[in-house]
């Protein structure tokens, strides 16, 4: 953090006064929080706490993006998405989590890996980390699914998924992301190896 | 739904037989649901569901997006993010909610309104769905922020606000995501006038 970014922090910082956990989850930690805010009034936090996760963009060397379609509960649709999970444990290496789903999801190996960024899917009420790489140099082999995921695996070409991404035929957040990310990083990889 | 899809989503959806709620909050409904599986099997699911949001580009006639930095306590850090906000209530029209928005927390008001698509930030856990707009014609007012609001408006040129994404500067998913596809429609557009 900047001397500037320091100050800000503590001119708009919240601070707790009582945290109660409403449930410990498998995956959610849901907690209610009291918290001071800027002015010293009082107010109320509601949130979950979640390990984090990742998200792979593998694109394979004819230029396709692999995708699949999974169902979600929460929304109650089938989405396309780009192969994820969350981490193991707090802390885990987010690179070797990324591999594991990309294997277990997709059957894929990849030799290449690159860090595209991370976001918060949903600051407002969630610490949720997930952090995007690209998957190039794909090998396939055999998927590994847990027994209650049923995933659609298929690959499109990755210009076709940005034009998708920008028809809003891809309600997924992380999806959209990483194929935006993915495109734009090939595209400026392929300008600077062109200088 | 195509037929496709239908096939899809009755082979893959989960239905729900039990649905607890946890804690019926002010902004999260923390749910914890049993479901039966594909494969017949039950499975639990914890879930918030949110009433929806609404985020919003604006950028200037010379070409500058309109930010605002923001502290988030789940996460404790401040953002940098777009204006956005909960819809007030369930159906609520979300360019309305975008308009009051983006007068409430920046004081502009913008005469053209494009829809630049929409998305779930976390469908495996939540059902909130956010609508992204592109807002140009942009006039200054005042602003009316809530009590416990407290940010800080800045702009920055688009292209700068983009390599900012791809430097991975930017943590908030919508504030990415909305920069990433109104750079993307802008480009389509000025390339399409150009024809």
């Amino acid at each position: 953090m900047t001397e500037k970014e320091r100050n800000e922090y503590e001119q708009l910082k919240e601070v707790p006064v009582d945290s109660q956990q409403i449930r410990a989850g498998r995956i959610l930690d849901m907690r209610v929080d009291r918290v001071q805010v800027y002015n010293g009034s009082l107010a109320t936090r509601e949130l979950v706490r979640h390990l984090g996760a990742v998200c792979i963009a593998p694109v394979t060397k004819d230029g396709r993006i692999v995708l699949e379609r999974q169902y979600r509960y929460p929304v109650d649709r089938v989405l396309t998405e780009l192969p994820a999970g969350k981490l193991d444990f707090k802390d885990e290496d987010p690179l070797e989590a990324a591999k594991r789903e990309l294997r277990e999801e997709t059957g894929f190996r990849a030799s290449d890996w690159v860090f595209l960024g991370d976001f918060y899917p949903a600051a407002a009420y969630s610490d949720e980390h997930i952090r995007m790489y690209l998957a190039r140099g794909l090998v396939k082999g055999e998927r590994d699914l847990d027994p209650d995921e049923n995933i659609n695996v298929f690959t499109l070409p990755l210009a076709e998924a940005v034009d998708a991404v920008m028809r809003a035929e891809i309600p997924d957040a992380k999806t959209q992301l990483a194929i935006l990310k993915a495109a734009e990083y090939l595209k400026r990889e392929k300008r600077r190896d062109g200088e």
